[in-house]
């Protein structure tokens, strides 16, 4: 389903939907992912871990193992120098630990070895001597003074006394007077909820090949979210210069946020510049849930101000985020995110980042924005239940529209929530009949979108088709979509574009593809590189006509006299001005540079239908639709993807997913089969409906869409139960026995 | 030795030395050449090959074939189409023979299997009924007009009548009254001389991966002088769109020139296509003798009138170049060539193409210039002989200088030829004395130089490093030339700087790497790409300062106030600019297109001494010197490296090298034991004198020097060896055989 809800201008390409160029190469397998290249010579690395969550390192023999027959190169973090940047040193503290490991699976030696098998004999003959320290995973706990010190000393200035050297960093967000807000409201609710942490759930585990030669120069594969950024992070860490490092991003098979960093890059470098020989790594399933990026876990407690009629008065939240072992800054994201939703004069949000022994955070799908609005949504809806109000109603009453000051700072630009208000209003699934057991939860959602840097290249054939080369991995149809906005722009059919993702050395630097940027940032650079070899074409076909290049137009493929005073010419094609364009000065190219400015925010709301079995504490979800305003939809099919993609991932995050720390702080469920991600069987059809609000910061009105849709199904979710138990849940994932305890406090 | 002949600016990186940027890739085994890659499920493709000469074919049966287990297919020229292109269908035919094979190793059917023993297994169970025609190789045989023809209905409507079928094409070029000047000639030489097909000797044999898809996508990996040739030709051949299939060119182990068409590469695309799978070929040493491309076999008369002081009155050549069986227009090449080292009144070159049962003819560094050159000097050194006249002054009286009209056109610009004249004449080689059975020789030499189209994107890499992209692949050094035009342009050191050569995708259309134009052209486009850079990093400056784009300037890589007057700024270098180009509009790039002009020709003159065993006819090297102009010299070494390479290559053909066809039409020496290059032990250290005379075409005043030294020896060896036995050789390659024979015709 597809709502046009603008005019908007008449496009050919764009918002069609022609088959995905990489799908063939996918379902055949022969795309090649971070484990599908070799090396002549080429070794294999891994990596020795912590069995403890927080120790200090006493001492590391390696010399059994550099002397076992195959074992070529033997590391430990003193083969790395150490960083003065404190971003970077936690970087490549997180790769391989220094003096201390700061939880269950973090590296403390790696080896290169002829085999797997030698090289896990290997590890087993590494001797590290270990000091045991007390250790914190738990958020609340680790913001008591009392509590055991993660990382000492990195106490940002501005947070609150009365919390332990954990409280690295605080943000405040926020505007108005809470209190006369407060003072206005008929009802006030605050209430206290937690998440768990969950990780991304990509099914490709990380993987690289790295190849260092005696002369320095390196080449490194790997399965990234942004190659750039890893070439950045590598070479600093590495110590060489960025141009002696050639990185290329091999197809990915998921990311979601958790391959925007590195975690055996580094490594496998060391490791080659070591041995002098190729080393490829490939982490376990159980490597990947220890030592890779989960989210934060997350406390975090709500105070709104109601009147009756359903006006919000005042809001107020305190998100207290873990990231982990090392600082983070998602905490920040949240607290900006939390009340975006809505036109408040007054509210306020605070944020603080605590260290626990886990490993350190990274982004997944919209970082920290879910966890807030999780919050935000019960309370909302909660106040709805108690003052006899529709929560739909509730929202478009408080819904933030074009002109409202956001709860974050910036005043709002056009924006679609209300339009995905208005739409699910109109939904039959709003007034579709529940049954017994059975409860509808709603929430809304919010992502800012990124913009950032971008290089496009777009050539233009002999033959006149196009070629275009941007520096992006495509983890979500991105290739479709540039091709599609290149042939819009061109006048060519899409089957005339090949859009390809160039190596660190073959296009200039590109932000990480994250933040919902790609078919934004990317798309717009395609636009204005085509634009520039439009102009070029236009020139050429000038010089052959003998006429001035004001006096001819780009009109639909055509480079057409501008006016008939202007001479009578044949309108000349991009096959046919390619044909001839070694006679004309030479090939043709149009190119961008850009720090892409205008990404335009994004919102969706969800609705969800589910029903609980009491005695069991299982919950089915019964239907599922998502409203989501995509800007223009460039490829809807790929849209749809995201906006059911989110939903399931956001459904297993509300119900199943958490990571399981003992007491010995060791984690409990490194696995696919005790870290419960949801089946197709777990899942009914989630319905995709997509709204077109132009985004006014884009040529063809483009926004990100691909992690609003995480956003909502936390609360969505809560609220259904909450509303089928008759139970307000406060804590995720809603797990048959959290529900069941939760039933049973509650003495329903 | 480096002699700088004019004044010149100082350049800080251009000039020096600095190590190869592949030289420890090469060294250390980790460079991937063509046979290097290999992919997931792939197979391997073998081709079944002509064992006649010339013969129809009647029928072929791949059923046994296809039924072997293991195979996955079989294809003949039936898999391919029939181009409406003639060219195009000589190069589809030449790799897959279609309706009759032209030479002995003629591809006619190919196989993919599983291993290479099933593959062997299965071209046996091929049935291919030939009817065998009569068939020529020798060039001067395939012109009668009762000869055996090899492919009917090609002649050329201006051919002379009186020729065989077999003659495809007819040029003629030069300028004034011929039979005047023969009238004003005190002595007039007129002799005839043949040529033999010697091959480039590349150590790696051709080889490629080939992956098309079932949605019609391809991917190409191959060892080429020029992937976009390879994918204009294959694409079209296959029927496919240029975007759709991406060609990658490996490193090179040797082109030559050899390298510059496609021979097994639609073949590994058309199996992979028909199987489904990825195909990988190698050609053995065999296959790379029969079935690609040597050199022309020519015969060639040549007539020169002289005055008694030493001025050539008028010249005149008749050349006939065989370029196996299918048309070439290497001989339009060779007489334009033929006196371009003159500055004559009357002059007039001849040139017939002529088909041959042999593989067609490929480039071989300034394909068609040694023949037709060696021809020319053999006969003025055999008239200065006669007229008691030093060849090195007869050379200068006559020499073509600036502003000469030369023999095939053009009127020459500022060029070399005089200074290296001069440079030989000066140089001790020159008068050293000569002992028994010594000889030595001297002859000029020229190429054109090629400029052509030319793609170069240049990066500036955040940490102010710089990254190359260009399309041509680097066959002999161009990664470190490129590298250092970019320093000296950008004014950074060579180390900041890497050079790398994109593949199809990444960016626009290059020219093969040919005719010497890549240094050159590469090296311009390069230049002007880092000039649009500074023009942006300018720009970006005078941004941050809140001052015109006109009051900055750039300077040894600054960014500097134009004046005091643009105000009191510190000059801010790439690494700055580069640090902070995210808050100044996004990353940096400069990108340049162009077909260049302006190569500018090259001259180059070789001394030769050697001694003859009158019992044996063997030829011993005692002493080599070249001199060459070079415009700038841009490394060197690799300068150098050039001249000493295509001295010994031209060594090689004047003294042992050469195809050899039995009576039934079949090459008999198909490999390195009986098809003879000179090995280390052979040659003398071969002494490069650079000169350097700045060609006004480039920046910095570069030309083409990669082919002008592979002209000279074949001439300068044969003066050299007919005065040491005071009998004029006439036939390449003067084996021993071929000495010993001329010696006892000659009666000495």
């Amino acid at each position: 389903m597809n709502m046009r809800v603008k005019g908007e201008r008449a496009f050919k390409v764009v918002g069609t939907r022609p088959p995905r160029p990489d799908g063939v190469d996918k379902v055949i397998g022969r795309a090649l992912y971070g484990a599908d290249v070799s090396a002549p010579g080429m070794l294999t690395g891994h990596i020795l871990r912590s069995p403890h969550a927080h120790a200090e390192i006493v001492s590391i023999d390696t010399s059994a193992a550099e002397a076992l027959p195959g074992v070529k190169a033997v590391i430990t973090s003193g083969d790395f120098g150490v960083p003065e940047d404190s971003a970077l040193r936690d970087v490549q503290d997180h790769c391989m630990a220094r003096g201390k490991v700061l939880y269950d699976g973090h590296a403390v030696a790696a080896v290169a070895a002829t085999s797997p098998a030698v090289a896990k004999a290997a590890l087993k003959l590494i001797k590290v001597e270990y000091r045991k320290l007390p250790h914190v995973t738990d958020v609340d706990e680790a913001m008591k003074p009392d509590a055991p010190v993660v990382q000492s000393g990195l106490v940002h200035e501005t947070v609150a006394p009365g919390f332990s050297e954990n409280v690295t960093s605080y943000c405040e967000f926020g505007h108005g007077d809470l209190e006369a807000g407060f003072a206005k409201a008929d009802r006030i609710i605050e209430r206290s909820f937690t998440t768990a942490a969950t990780h991304q759930g990509y099914i490709e585990p990380h993987a690289c090949l790295a190849s260092m030669n005696a002369d320095g120069k390196a080449d490194l594969w790997c399965c990234t979210q942004g190659h750039y950024h890893v070439r950045a992070v590598c070479s600093a860490i590495l110590g060489m210069e960025a141009s002696q490092l050639k990185v290329t991003a091999s197809e990915i098979g998921g990311g979601f946020g958790g391959k925007t960093t590195v975690f055996i890059e580094p490594v496998a470098l060391a490791l080659s510049r070591k041995s002098g020989r190729p080393v490829k790594m490939v982490m376990s399933r159980d490597e990947v849930f220890r030592a890779t990026g989960p989210t934060v876990a997350t406390s975090t407690d709500v105070k709104i101000g109601m009147t009756k009629d359903g006006r919000i008065t005042a809001a107020e939240a305190r998100l207290r985020y873990s990231g982990g072992a090392f600082p983070c800054g998602t905490v920040e994201m949240g607290a900006q995110a939390a009340f975006a939703p809505y036109d408040l004069d007054a509210v306020r949000t605070y944020g603080w980042n605590v260290l626990t022994n886990r490993p350190k955070e990274a982004s997944y799908r919209a970082p920290g924005a879910p966890q807030a609005i999780y919050a935000v949504e019960s309370v909302v809806d909660e106040l709805c239940l108690e003052l006899g109000l529709d929560p739909l109603d509730v929202r478009v009453k408080n819904a933030a529209q074009k002109g409202t000051l956001s709860s974050y700072g910036p005043t709002f630009d056009d924006i679609g929530l209300m339009a995905t208000l208005e739409a699910a209003k109109a939904h039959p699934h709003w007034s579709a009949p529940l049954g017994p057991n059975q409860g509808r939860g709603f929430s809304a959602g919010f992502w800012f979108n990124f913009g950032g840097n971008t290089c496009v290249t777009l050539n233009i054939n002999t033959d006149g088709t196009v070629s275009v080369t941007e520096g992006n991995p495509d983890i979500g149809g991105s290739r479709a979509s540039i091709s599609q906005m290149a042939a819009e722009e061109l006048g060519v059919p899409y089957e005339k574009v090949r859009t390809v993702i160039g190596d660190t050395t073959s296009i200039g630097h590109s932000d990480i593809t994250d933040g919902s940027r790609v078919t934004f940032a990317v798309g717009l650079a395609t636009i204005k590189a085509a634009r520039d070899a439009i102009q070029k074409m236009c020139s050429r076909v000038a010089q052959i006509w003998g006429i001035d290049e004001e006096a001819v137009v780009w009109e639909d493929g055509y480079v057409k006299p501008a006016s008939p005073n202007a001479g009578d010419f044949k309108p000349m094609s991009i096959e046919e001005i390619a044909a001839i364009s070694f006679q004309t000065g030479g090939p043709i190219a149009g190119h961008h540079e850009v720090n892409a400015e205008g990404a335009g925010v994004s919102f969706g709301v969800h609705i969800a239908d589910v029903e609980v079995d009491p005695e069991t504490g299982a919950t089915k979800v019964l239907r599922y639709t998502v409203f989501q305003d995509a800007g223009k939809a460039v490829h809807p099919d790929y849209v749809e993807g995201q906006m059911q993609g989110g939903a399931a991932q956001g459904i297993g995050w509300a119900l199943n997913e958490e990571y399981i720390y003992g007491e010995d702080g060791r984690l409990q469920n490194p696995g696919f089969l005790d870290y419960r991600v949801p089946v197709a069987s777990d899942l009914p059809r989630i319905e995709p409906v997509i709204l077109e609000i132009p985004n006014p910061g884009h040529p063809y009105g483009v926004r990100g869409v691909g992690e609003t849709s995480i956003v909502p199904p936390l609360a969505a979710l809560s609220n259904a139960v909450s509303r089928a138990l008759g139970v307000r849940m406060t804590r995720l994932p809603m797990s048959p026995p959290t529900i069941l305890k939760a039933v049973s406090a509650a003495g329903v």
